[in-house]
Parts: structure tokens; sequence; C-alpha cells
């Protein structure tokens, strides 16, 4: 069994129940998530050796989040406690023409307060195929930015594949910041993997064509950005996920893959959605599982939009799917027909 | 009043909330229903006489399958208590490209195990108009499919109607097994009813022009298929819904009528789904309403889709419409405006 | 800052979750609202000093409205205590082809039965720029029409413009009683608006063309409603909201304005519905709000178009939205993008 | 099986959940009951054929009472559909010495408005041993009192034997009213049942030696009651709740029997409450079932006082226990073990 | 009407339903509160014009806190926003013997980081009768510390009585550093308030003859306390509430009141408890109600443990209670019969 | 650490929410128990390697019973996937003195179905220390008797510690034929542990001068039980929890332990509960973890009994507490303060 590890931030989620508005709340619906546990839930999923790596508080909420990946079968063993906080972010979904909205309070978490040296990395990749980490690691402080170069060395040194997701937060650093740090650790990727707008805001690589708020996406300008990305840091891959933002109930939903060669494009789903928040994350497992267990390009493209497009019908940021049900949609059944 | 006997399985359904897989549920929704339960509910909603017949467990579940029953108006007087168990689905509502699943956990349950002549069933259609069954009562077991025979006789020799939904249900029996048993109480049958996929399965009459999976439904397969019906089984009539499944979430909806003379085609409803499950039984009980009020064939026809069509927007098994409401649909307002 | 006066009935709101029938109900969700106390609720929400004058019996449910008023920041200074009862009223959230049910149990609500001169008027309206009222308030007797007459006399008396949405409602007077009570007060009455029924229901102003149950609106005959209610009324400013209704869920939303010179026709806004009622209510708030606040004809218009189509989104009869959160979808941004 | 018929008014009741206060509502729990709706519950639930005669509105308020006492096994040939509306009261939950509160919102309820003859005592009384009224149903207004007489007179005059609940309604009429109204009524009752209040409050009959707000009650002053209602109204049988009210969660239940000849009076119960509202009416259908049962006077007041000692165990008006549960308490068994 | 003022923080509260300990929680309860809000809210409920002052954030949380304290009648109208974050208490309700547990995370919240001179106090106090903070204020941060200075100063200049509740809290600063801080404030301090445990760990003044783990409280002890309290600070009355803990289900409950002269002890009650937290401030508020509205020290002191054996019955940290039923317990009635 | 393994049946639970009857519910809470997987789930909480043993079925509900132990930390590497179905069982809870209710519906679980060799016991008990199982276990069939003497054989050979607590169950089969089989099983027990009924239901044994039922509990009668199982069995330690059932709601709860030389006594809790259900396996839990972790025997029982009086207070099968929480109950703290 192919073993990754994921690192980075798990937050407590909290969000408002039936489409209710904050100011509305009496109750929260609780689960916890973040981008890179998110991804190490679906390979877990799978029914890869996942291990998530992270920092989180000494107290019930630290607890209740390391239960949460558990449930769903990924390893928590080099999980340290300590420090003085679990990040929270509080979620509204929205409906139509009112957008969903994030309201961080993931200042001061443990995990960002995490000084060098506290993860012993060699004995994490031990027998590791994969090593997977995202934009936001880095941007939640120095420390954490320091932890995740560490990691990445680490990794290059036991000859440990590297993926990383963009996942640009402007809440957590300015692009310059962004664009100085991250580049920085793109010389250790192998896999980069983006969404519409983070090239543009990390690396400043715009996709001629496109407007993202009116829903109009350019493929010609994606695959431009893709062969600058692969040009500027040598990936070995590189993929990009199409979002056509209709409402905050409708999304078209597919992506891109350039291997440095060939570019590959996947069918496109229109999504009616149950949950949009973790749907990129859902994407880079889908994709990561394909690539790690053998498919070509085109199928672990195709599984990991298919993967993701099921992901939006689920709530959480965990996605909840088994390899059969995603191949089943892959294959063409989109019928929603009673399974019985 | 018309009086109408179904007889059948009731379950207990267990349904995640708010569109939660399984694995995500800390709660399940309860309802009581099952094919034969679920027509007997829409008849007594229109102001039949209708009683349904099962036997259900002496314990609280068999009292609240009873109770739910009697809340909705359908008369309870000749179920019978004893066996083992309730039979129990669990159900988890699918959304846009993530199908409904279905988990039967149905074996062994006190209806699958009747024994011949526990039911009284000169008492039982002292008066009746109508009897009703489908393919799954058989399917339960032997003893049920004897019992379900014994019925028919019975109904026959009285003079009551008789109709039939093949429903035909894979985890029950084979088509081989369901071909042979369904064929000889077909001989009974007068009303034979079946949705795009049934006929094909139970008595291997294929829709040709038709792909359930990708929505794509011929018309005049389906005519045919009826033709095919009526000449094997001496049917006075027989249905066939017509189900176009674009996701979980949007299905086109349509019936077709054959009276061994004439085809009635309905109009068709494009739905927006909140609970599919029952959806075919809310036709049957439509559809039998009209013929039993009076209806013309094409009225009965346009009674049943617009019925099914509504209950396509109700949570549970049963329908729950009264025939005003039937009828605003059917005559055309589809236009959902708030009604003070 | 604008100091806004509305006048009428605050209700208890008991809807059944999750798209439940009344009789599957085993829980109302509770509410407050009623088209005058929602138009205060809107204005209170963009920051102007907003007034709901009301009478409340002196009881739980009484204090509870006025509670939830003082929540969404609006004034309850003047509001009465005392008389029989809180008005009620029962909503059945409708779901595709089956429409959204009210059942008004309204009848002796102590605002119904308030006595002429209760309110101190000239009080109420010190410093004020708006009174707004709706033709539910003079519909609910003799008493509370002669109180609104009142409200009307002293507002003009004072200089405060005055607003009304018709708002007929058949179970509360006949058309002949609301044409000639309305026809009096709209004497005071400078800003008239209506939704694409009232101008025919109350004041027998057919628009040609229009099918409203088919959900086919024509605009010329909406034009010719305007002007025509302008000649009879001498209205300043009069407007319609033009509502297609293509299921329950599906709604088409825009609104048009004449100023007696010119016609202003807003952008339409294809809506995916949570929650209809009190959209009207939510398109006069915003309205009026445009207005009050300097805004041009055409963005005033634009603005009570996107705030009411926000509220479409929201549960309850209150509009939870700000000025900024409308102006971004009035600006074009409809994609419905996590703000993170 | 023996028949019985209980006329009055069934409500909707709204109760806040989970101890809150009304101010905090956001949602109300839904149950329908009443006096005389209870005690039908109560026998239908150990197996006597139970009627319950009303009129509720036509809307589906009014449907859903119906439905929730077929769903307990009331029989509800007999309820009328029309008038204006369903009564309601508005319930919430006391804890320790926070007393629970009844809001009623019941003026103008169909039953209320009931005409004399709209009835037919004749055909409701075909075959019934017992009628059952109570205190609240003539205080509804002088039409429902007229009807009670009605009801009175047929169900002598047919040899039912009657029996009346006190339950005395300070919102409903005065002391003076009660004891006029009452006291005629008397004239047509068999068995005479009240609470430790009841007499004193509508005949006028005080019992010495206890003061209820401080929960201590005199068992010689009750006995004196009983014997003074049996000589002023010649009942065959009189019995008397003995209710101590130590805090809104801890009460002492007991009862007293008086036929004429000897005192009977049961074990004390000391009950850790769940819901009060309807103890009383628990008593007295389980008393009358022993009493219809050919139990002792001793048995039937201890099945009586065992039944309603479990009442206050479960939410709802309504006592949901099984015969043999209530002879396994009568016996001795309130060890509260777990039954597998 | 008297107008009060208090300062402090309120805090989203996030608490498990239904007795879950935090580790099993889907979901949280939401609601506001913190020591010196809930003493606004008490007395706003009693009639008072009660102002809260703090600062929340400038985003959703922030004004639903802000929302929450109008519902209830508290004025918010010099509430400042701005800052980083709204504190938060994660709260778990124990049960018998397993304590309740409340995690704290509330550093860098927006007004532990309030600046000096924000506040314009001259403004705040304009006409006020009574100013009331706590020790939490002054222990959130220097900069909180040196606002209540400012505050306790301006008070005293402008003649407004000043009230402290010292409410030691481990988790935000030493017992030294308390005894500093708390011992300057209290120079303008005329009504002290605590806890038993409060004089003990700010001001190092034990109750002798007092174990508060095992329940067993010595009146003598702490009237001691109450007298050196007076000595030290000059304090004009002080108050020491009086719990004795026997599980966190079942509470003694009652308080002491010194005014130099005599002592006052009230009356003992035994709750049985819904909600513990907020049950101080209850008192506090009952207390200055009393106080403020002319009771004589007895009575007031019985009416602020009255109120407060209330809260102890009310979830969330507000106390819901009106000035009439406080009084009624306070009179005698602690039967919790039903009100009708 | 400690390596504990214990064997047996996971079941869904499936109970209705606050105190209601099954015949009232309308949704079931979730959760998964069972007498063996509730002692793993303690020792696990306390940070042994716990890990359960057992076959569910390979569909949605057996992997969320996975899942469930997963999220508590227990290991579930040795549970095998297959056969037809998950146990279920229903809980009603009770209060006052109404029972709580279980309704199994537990037959042909894919447990009870196992057949011999299924599991190998060699490498389970790899390094172990300890085998755990119930009488329940063997009880379900012949199959799952003879896995379990597989597994005791096994254990024994490999010198694993084995500990039975006897959990006697009506339903699954006869005394005569638990005796044979438990005493046949009993042979490799080395700590044998009981309630106050086991002993005399599976080995016939009597505990003189006690009536459960009552409540009344003879502390040297259970001495003489211990005494004679320890005879008859050889086991080195023998337990047995003492129930005393007040009601519903109050338990008193107290254990003995005996090591074939001494007599323990712990002290006694009374208890005021929220779930009853796996009180007694958190006894066994406490009370294994203590042996294991080198307590004395008195500190193991009194650890065993504050483990299991916290259990009382929490919803769910598992028990949900630290060890450092049982240590300050253990220690004398039952205040239940809250802690801040």
């Amino acid at each position: 069994m192919k073993k990754v590890v994921t690192f980075g931030e798990i937050m407590l989620r909290l969000s408002t129940p039936n489409y209710q508005r904050f100011v509305q709340a009496e109750s929260f619906d609780v689960t916890y998530g973040g981008g890179e546990a998110n991804v190490a839930a679906s390979l877990a999923n799978y029914g890869l050796d996942a291990y998530f790596v992270t920092k989180v508080p000494d107290n019930p909420m630290g607890q209740a989040a390391i239960n949460h990946l558990r449930r769903y079968g990924v390893h928590t063993d080099h999980i340290l406690k300590g420090g003085p906080r679990l990040g929270i972010y509080f979620l509204e979904y929205g409906a139509s023409q009112r957008p969903s909205k994030v309201v961080y309070d993931r200042a001061n978490s443990s995990i960002s307060q995490v000084k060098a040296g506290e993860f012993d990395w060699e004995k994490i990749f031990q027998g590791a195929d994969l090593f997977h980490f995202t934009g936001i690691t880095p941007a939640l402080g120095d420390a954490a930015a320091a932890a995740t170069l560490e990691a990445c060395q680490a990794a290059k040194k036991m000859g440990v594949t590297v993926s990383c997701d963009y996942n640009y937060r402007k809440n957590l650093w300015s692009p310059q910041k962004a664009n100085e740090i991250m580049s920085r650790l793109m010389e250790y990727v192998d896999i980069g993997i983006g969404n519409e707008e983070d090239a543009e805001k990390v690396f400043g690589i715009h996709a001629t064509g496109t407007d993202v708020t009116s829903g109009q996406l350019s493929l010609e300008g994606y695959k431009s950005v893709a062969r600058q990305l692969v040009e500027r840091f040598g990936f070995k891959k590189t993929a990009i996920t199409l979002r056509e933002s209709y409402s905050a109930f409708d999304n078209g939903w597919s992506a891109l893959l350039y291997d440095g060669k060939e570019f590959y494009h996947s069918k496109k789903y229109n999504i009616h959605i149950v949950d949009r928040v973790g749907g990129g994350d859902s994407f880079v497992g889908g994709l990561l599982y394909g690539l790690l267990s053998g498919m070509s390009n085109q199928e672990a493209l195709e599984f990991g939009v298919a993967a993701s497009c099921l992901k939006h019908t689920i709530h959480g940021d965990f996605n909840h799917v088994t390899v059969s049900e995603v191949k089943s949609l892959m294959e063409g059944d989109a019928s929603g027909r009673v399974q019985r």
C-alpha cells in the first residue's frame, strides 16, 4: 500500500445550518478540515496509508480534530499536541446569487507557532511515496514556513515525490510574500496544482481571456499558465482546476493536466452544489490517487475531477466516496438513479 | 366509497438527514413505507377505503408501522402481529451526480415468513373493488409468494379487479425466478404497471432505443413493450412510467397507458426532486384512483403522473396530496406560486 | 440618519422544516414577520433609523415579536401592548411544482382591534422622513383602516413622504372594499408600489398580455398599469415588481419604476429560491433605501431588485443583507463564489 | 370491546424545546391534545373502542389533529369539519423552581362555536358504554355548553354511563358561571373526577388543611370533599387526584376514590417529571379503563395512578403506555431497570 | 428609569447539546455572554436602561453579539467595532458527578486590545446611576485594565455609584497580579460582590471552616470575609454568594449581604440545575435591581437570590425572568405548579 | 503500552431522542456499541493499545461501525468484513418509574455466523497482555461460541490473561445452555466479572437477601457469590457490580472485588443517570485498566467504579473520560463544580 504524508493545519469548522446567515444562527454544525487534511482524508478513503502531520492544542478541541481524522482512516501518529489553540473557520453556506462566506479565526493556532525541529521528518517520511502540502501551510507564519521548507528538504533527500497545491489565501499573506516564499518551496515540488486564480495571485501568471466572477474561462489561457509553471519551476506535472461559477448553487467543473509534453482536459460536470468547500482538495486527492495507483494521465485527471464532482454533493471538508463510486461516475453514469 | 386492498411489506425506513452520507450520520430520520403500503396511503388520501394487509412483529416497531398507516387514514384491521422482525431499509439521499443509495436489511421479516392460510382473504376482500400487489411481495420468499397467489385467486373468485406493479428487486430474486413466479401471477392481473426497466428485468421484454443510465428513453420502444405485455398476459390495461434521470436532483417524468386499443401519453414534468423514493407507487395510486373514480384513460393517466410529480417534492414514501392539489397541477398550474 | 416609520401587523410565523407538508410536521420553525415590519427590518439593516408601529398582546409571544425586531435593529419604542392575541401564519415551503402554502390565523389580533387615537402619531412622526404602510394594514378591520387613515393624515400634515405597497390579501377583504378604502388612502401616498397582481385586484387596472400562473409577463402591459396608477392617484413614483414563476424553486425577478416621465426597467435575476416570503417587502425596503439615500431612479430600482434577489436566498420574512452585499450583486458579481 | 365516547376540544400544542423560555424559542415542538382527547387516547391505547367527538377547521391543522388521533388509535368518524380555526396552546416547560407556563390562544376555535344540533348524538352513542366530558367543554362558550348538555341528555336516555372531570379553567369562565353550568350538568354524571383544586374552584367545596402552593395536602380534607360531592350530586363514584408539588421537576402523586360507602387511597409515587401536562387526564383514562374492564375499586384506582405516574415521564398530552406496563408498575416494579 | 452601565467582554458561547462531551459534538448551540453583559441583560429585563460597553470585531460574529444584546433590550450605542476577533468559550454541560467544563479561547479578542481613550466615558456615563464591572475585565490585559481604571475614575467623578464582582479567573492572571490591580480599582467601588472563592483568590481573605469541593460552607467564615472586605476597601455594601455544590445537577444556593453594620442572610434554595453558567451574574443583576429600585437590604438580597435561583433553570448566560416572576418565587411559591 | 484484545459484536444502536417512546419517534440517534467493543473503547481512552475483533458486513453500516471504533482510538485491524448484516438494537430511554427498553434485532448478524478458523488468533494475540470477552459472544450462536473457545485456547496457549464478563442475555439463550457453554469457557478465565444478576442466571449461584427490582442488595450475599465463583472456576480475581435501582433516573452504584483472599468494597455513588447502557462495561474497562496499570486491588476497584459512575452521565455505549477525570472523582471531588 502506498504511503502518503500531508502537512498543514486542521481547523474546527463551524457552519450555519440550513442556509442561515451568521446573524440568524442559534447553532453551528461542527466538523474539522483544512486543505492538507482534506487531501489525506481522500487518500485514506481510497485505501492508501495516509498520514496527516500537524500540531493541535492539548485540549478537547484538539482531541476532537484528531478523532475526526481517525474516524475517516487518516493516521495521526505524528500529530503533536501543545500550543495555544485550534484554528477556527466559520462558514455560511451561500445560495443562488448569495455567495458562501468564510470568516477565519485562525491566528495564533498551535500549528502556526510550531518551532523548527519539532517534527522528526526523517521518521515521518520513512517508506513514504508522496509528500503533499499547500500554499496555506507556509502562509501561517514564518515558523510554519520554515517547517514546510524543512519537510520539503527531508522529502527530497529521502526520494519522496513532492506535490503542492498553491492555494492562495489573501488573509494570510500578500502576493509579494507568497511569491517569494512559494517560489523557494517550488524547487522541491514535482507536481504543482492550482485553481483558476492561484497562479496569478501567487506567481503573477495570468490566464488571458478569463474573468472568474463572470464564470467565463478560457482553456487556451490556462494551457499557457500550465506551460509557464512547468517552465519556471520544472514540475513533472501540473494541474489546474477550472471552475465556472454560475451561482452559489451551480458550477461547471473540469480540470487540465500538463506533463510538459501533452495537455489533457477532462470531461466537464455541471454540478448542483451541496457543499463547495474542500472541492479543490478532493480533486487533488483524486488526482494523486490516480497517479499513485498507476492510472494514465488522462485517467488520473478524470478520476480527480469525478471525485471532486461527487465531493460537491457532500457536506463537510472531507470527501466520502469510494474508488468504485468515483469510477462509476467517471465511466459515465451521472444519472443519479437510486442504487438499491 | 370504493374499497381497495393492497398486500405486501411495510418497512422501517431510516434515512440520513440533510444529504449526509451513511458514514457521516449521527441520526436517522424515521418513517415507514413499502410499495404496496405507499399505494394504500395514496388511495386513503384521495378518500377511498384503503386496507393494507401485512404481518408485523408484535413489538414497538411493528406498532409504530401500524400507527403510521393509521395516521394517514389507511385501515389496518387485517394486519397480523407476530414473527421475528420488521424489515428495514436504509436510505441515503443522493444529490446532483451522486445517486441515492438504498441498503436493504429486510431478510427474515415477519411478512416474508408468513404461512399459507394465515390471512382470511374471503373476509378481507368482502366488498372490495380492487386488489393491488407488486412484484416485491412474492419476491420476499416462497411463503410470501404462496400467500400472494392465494390472494390473487381469492380476489378473482370474488370478482375483485386485480392490479400489479412488477417492481423488480434484484436483491430479492433472480430474473429467472421472477419471470417464473410473476408470469404465473399475471394470469389474475387486470391492470399491469411497470417502470422503464421492469418489463425487461422480469419478463425479458426490451424497450429498444433506450438507455436508462443516460437518461434517453424511446417512446416507440415502450409502446412495443406495452403491446407485448397485453398480448402475453391479456391485461385490460397496462401503464409504463418513463423516468428520464438527468441527475439525482433533476428528472423528467411522464407515463404511457395502453388499453389494448389506444396509447395514451401524458404530459412530461421536469422535476427538481426532494424525495424520489415512492415516486412510482404514487403514480400507481393516482392512476388507480383515476380509474376507480370514473376518469377517462387520459385523465386517469394525467392524474397519476401529476400526483407522482408532486410526490417527488415530499419527504417519505407516502404521498401527501389532496385530489384538488393534483387536479390543480394536472390542469396546468405548475407555477409554484405561494397559495395564501 | 434618515428616520422611517412603518405601521402594520407583525405575526408569529410557524413554518414546517425541511420541505415537510403541514400534516407531517412534528415541529415548526419560529420567526416573526409581516409586510410593514419586513420593510422596517430592511431599512434598519441598511443603517436607517427605522421604527415599526403596531400593537401586540402583553404576553410572551408579543414580547418575542418585539425582541425579534430589536435584534435586527428596528426601533420598537412606539409599539403598544395589549389586546387579545398575536396574529399567526403557518407556512409550508413549496418545492418544484408544489406551491408554498400559507394558512393565516390572524383574526382578532391585537393590532386588528386597535382603537382610533391609541397611537400618538404626532410624536411618532417627529423628525421622520418617510412613512410606509401596505394594503394589509387597513384590511385588518375597520379600526385598523381608521388608524391607517389617521397616520396618513398626520404624516401629510407633518411633511413626511408617504409610501404604500398595495399588497392585496383576498382572505382579508373583497376587491370592492379594498378599492374603496385604498383609493381613499392613496390621496396621501407619494410612492405607490405593487406586484404584478395587486393593481388589478385592488384598483381593477389590468396588465394586458400577462398570465401569472403561466409565468408569462408583458412589460408593455405593466408600463400601462404604472401610467394609469400615476394618472389616477398622482403618485410621484410608482414601482411594480415582475415575478415570473417557473416553479416553487425557480423564479425570474425584476421590477419597473415610473416617475411620471420615464420608465426604468431593472436587470432580471433568475433565482433558485430558499424562501420566497417577504420577497416583495425586501424590494420595497431596497427601493426606499435607494431613494432616501440619494440614488438615481435607475440605481434605486436596481438596488431594490438586487436586495430582494438576495432575500430569496434567506430564510425568514426579514432580509439580512448589508448595503455592500447588495451593491456587489448590483454591480454584477452574481457568481456566488466563496468569499473568504 | 367496550366503546367509549369523549367530547371536547383538541388543540394544537406548541411547546418550546429543551427547557427554553418562550422568548428564546426558535422552534416549537408540535403535538395535539386536550383533556377529553387525552382520555380517549388513553382508552384506545388500552384496547377499547374510543371515539373522540369535536369540530375542527377544514384546513391542514384540523387534518393534522385528526391524524394525530388516528395514529394513536382513536376513532375520528364523528369529528366535524368547519368553522374558523383550531385552538392553540403554547407550553413552556418549567424546571426546578420555575413553573411550567401555558399560554392559551383558543378563543373562536371551531368547537367553541359549534351549533346545537350539529352532532347526531343518537348515532354517536350507538352501543356506547361510557360518555366522558370535562369542565373545559362547556366553558368554551354557550354553544359548547348547550352541546354538552345535549350530549349528556342523549347519553342518559340511551343508558350510557357518564363521567366528568371538573377541570376548572380560570381563563375560560368565572367560578360563578362554572358552578351554575356544571351543577346543571352534574345531574347526568355517574362518575365525578377532579384534582385537588377543582372542587373548590367549581363547586366551592374546600379541602381543609391544604395549601397547594406549599405542596401540603390533607387526606382527611379531601375525604370530606369527596363525601360532599357525592351527597350533592349523587355520583356513584368520585375520585380526587392528590398532587404534591415540590418543584416543577418533583411531584408526589396519588389519588382517592369514594364510592359512597368506602374510601380507597392509592399508593403514592414520587415522580421526577418529564411532562406534566395531561397527567390528570391519564389518571382519568386509567381509572375508567379499570372500572370498565371489571377491576375492583382499589385496583382501578391503582391502575389510574400508576398509568398517570408513567404519563409524567412521557412527552405530549397523550399517554403512551400499555396495560402490561401499567400493571408492572402497579404490582411494584418501580426500579426503572433496563428491560431487554 | 434608572440608567446602568456595565463594561467588559461579550463572548461567543459554543455549548454541546444534550449533555454531550466535547469529543462527541457534531453541533454547538450558539449564544453570547460574559459576566458584565449578563448583568446588563438582567437589568434590561427588569426594565432599567442598561448599557453594555465593549469592543467587538467588525464581522458577522461581532454583529451577532450586538444583536443578541439588543434582542434582550440592552442598549448597544456605545459598543465599538474593530480589532481582531470575538472571544469564544466552549461549554460542556456537566451531569451528576461529571463537572461542567469551560474551555476558553478568548486571547486576543478585540476588547482585550482596546486602547486607552477609545471610550468616551463622559458621554457614556451621562445620567447614569450605576457603573458595574467585574474582575474579568482588567484581567483581559493591561490595556483593558487601564480602560477599567479610566472608567472607574470617570464614574467617580460624575457621581455614579460603582459596583464590582471580583470574579477571579485563574486562566487570565495570577492571584498576585489580580490582588495588585484589583486592590487599586477597589478604591472606586461602592458595592463589592463575590462568590465563596473570590475573596481568597483575589485578596487572600480566607473563609475558615469551608471546603468548596465538599459542598460544606461555613456562614460564620463568610461573615468574617465580608467584614474584612468592608474594612479594607471601605465598601458601602458587600455581598457574597454561597454555593453548595452537591453535584453538577444539584446545588444549594443562598447569599449574604453586609452593609458595614448588619448581616443579612437569604433563604436557601435547593436547585436542580439546567444551566449553571451566569448564575452568579444573575444574582448581581437581581441585587443591583433591588438596591436601585429602593428595596430594603433584605428584600434586595432575597430578590437577587430568587432571580439567580430561576436563572439556574434557564439555558444561556442571560437570565430571562420578569420582576413579577422573581417576586412570586421570593414570596414563597416554589411549587413549580403549571401556570395557565 | 499494554495491549488488550476484546472479541464480540458491535451493533448499530438506534435510540429515541429526548425521552420519546418508540411509537413517538420521528428520528433515531445513531451510535454503535456492544459489551466487548465498549470495554475496548474504555481501554483505548486510557491510552492502552486496544484491539476489537469482530466481523461486520461489507456495507456502509459495517464501515460506520469501524469508523466509530477508530474515532475513539480502538484498533480495527483484525475486523473481518462480510456476512449478511450488522446487528441492531433499539433503545428507548426510561425516565423516573418508566424503565429503559431495549429491543434487539441482532439475529443473523455477520459475527453470529462467523465460521471456525476465520480469525487468525495467533496473529491477533501477538504481544497481547489481556484477552477479554463476555457471555454475549458465545450466546450469539454455535459458531460464535466455537470461535470464542478457539480464542480462549489460543490466548491461554500464548500466556495472555483472560477476563470475562458473564453478561447474561435471556433473549439469546437459556440459563441451561448458558451454564453449559460458559462453564466450559470459564476454564480459561483468570478474571471473572458480573453484575448482581448474572451469577444466578448463568451459574445458578444466588445472592441471598437480595431483590433487584426493589433496589435492595445484600453485601454479604454477594460475598458468598464471589467465593463460590472463585471456588468453582479457580478465578484469580472476581468482581461484582452492585446496582441499586431506585428509578430509571437514580441508581446507587458500587462494586465488590475478591482475590481469593480478601474482599474489597468500593465507595458507593448515588448517580442521576443520563445513559445507563454500557455502565457495566465501563466498570470492566476501568477495573482492567487499574489492574493492567499496576494499581492495588482497592485502587483498581475504585477506578472502575468511578469510571463507570462517570459513564452514567454520558450518552452512548462508550465511556468518554480520561484517566485524570476518573482519578479526580475517585479522589473525592464529586461536587460537579464548573471547571474553567
